[in-house]
């Protein structure tokens, strides 16, 4: 089977013009089948603040009514999206943009109401009040996509085009709306469907160099970790906070048939020096 | 060999929903091959003036500063065409949304200091001063594409793979640069570019039902134009002012290969009381 590896990039990553140049480069070198996988939220919130549209978070994720779903559209699909398949064509690589909606290629649907637990401190995203403990509230997230379902056979037809796809994260429900829908769920689910083509390495980038044993230590990258080594890991407690719903869903990758999953730097986006996730 | 049209449809009938929602139906009724290219001007000049940018057209032609480019790449590579393909998708039409950049597919160079005669009555681009006699002025458009080619073949490829592309009036120079361009002209290139692959129809959608021999009257459609037929109606003063260069640029494509050219409106892409235009 053929090699594959999906990465995803944060929005911090391509919107700062040095850094983005620095990814596409490496990009760029990665030999044989690829795909990019971006962001983009930082460029969003500041168009939102520049049209006077206020942008609400509620547990790190976007609220986003219609006149955000126009800005997210823009900025993901088009000046985000169009800006790193141009500079990837001068680089060398046949980047073709996708969001979800194209070739209908993540398939989505409207996130229901959903009760979060947020933490004393942080707002009601009604009343705006900030709480003075946890506290269950139901929120609209608005017009946010839940994944049903990636077109892998698709996607592997454009990469046997010799084409590497560049996905914004926004996908589409088939009764013609778009979606606002997290990268990092549009890079896990885009490795699954692709894992019955090729043998799929799925790649985190962030700023960190990988699942470190002391969060304070640079230099403490845990090369490998394995589904027993990870429950090792948390019994010990060396690994906790938010790295764990990360390491389960790179588990959950894996179970559902990606070959590794690594967690590394966007400065070494082929994750020599980064965290290599395997089942055994 | 087997036939494809291309139809191009101005920004006016895909920024209102209701001729939109039209134009997508009939669209998605046309059986065969089919590819989409859209307009898109008065959402980017809506939307610049929302973000306080300043647009400034000269003999019809948008100037594309830095700014203004960030906002035609939202817009026309945004917001215009993922709403289009999400509501193709949901019509059953398997649309890929594209600007020149994906794919390369089509390639470009940032236009030249162009000499342009402006009428008396329009301003100087530089002065604002309103000119009160013919005037030559240089211009500069800023990123303004003028095309070198299309990549037909690609094209061709995602076309036999069922799939219907919406193009964007954007395109790329290969050294990392998006460029706005006409849509009309993306539209010819395309169709020729397509040529050596199918039967080609390239229909262009306007307000008018077709080439009149009225001006005022929308029932005098001339239904079909040949190259001799259009000597004749040019002599005879019956095909004047604006639709000439439309008629020029039409035989340049059918000299290109394309099969034939259709003038109609917006409600008849289909162009059956529009007026089609062939070399005999």
């Amino acid at each position: 089977m053929e090699r594959l590896v999906v990465i995803k990039v944060g929005g911090a990553v391509v919107e700062a013009a040095d850094s983005l140049n620095s990814l596409l480069t490496q990009f760029a070198q990665i030999e044989g089948n690829k795909v990019l996988v971006h962001g983009g939220g930082r460029s969003a919130t500041k168009m939102a603040a520049q049209l006077g549209i206020e942008t609400q978070m509620v547990n790190g994720r976007r609220v986003t009514n219609d006149e955000m779903l126009g800005v997210v559209t823009m900025v993901y699909g088009g000046l985000v999206n169009k800006q790193l398949v141009a500079q990837l064509q001068a680089k060398g690589v046949n980047a073709i943009g996708l969001t979800g909606a194209d070739m209908d290629v993540v398939r989505s649907h409207k996130r229901p109401l959903k009760k979060v637990t947020l933490a004393a401190g942080e707002k009601h995203p009604e009343t705006g009040e900030v709480l003075n403990q946890p506290t269950d509230v139901m929120v609209d997230y608005g017009w946010v996509g839940d994944v049903d379902r990636v077109d892998g056979d698709r996607l592997a037809g454009l990469v046997g085009m010799g084409l590497v796809p560049v996905m914004a994260p926004l996908t589409n429900d088939g009764e013609g709306h778009l979606l606002n829908t997290n990268a990092d769920t549009i890079a896990s689910v885009t490795a699954r469907g692709l894992a019955s083509h090729y043998d799929v390495t799925l790649t985190y980038c962030f700023e960190k160099p990988g699942v470190l044993s002391d969060p304070d230590d640079d230099a403490s990258v845990i090369h490998h970790i394995t589904e027993s080594s990870y429950a090792q890991l948390k019994a010990d407690g060396i690994v906790s906070g938010g790295m764990l719903p990360k390491l389960d869903n790179a588990f959950e990758a894996l179970h559902a048939g990606v070959g590794r999953v690594i967690i590394t730097s966007s400065e070494d986006i082929e994750g020599k020096n980064g965290t290599t996730i395997t089942i055994d």
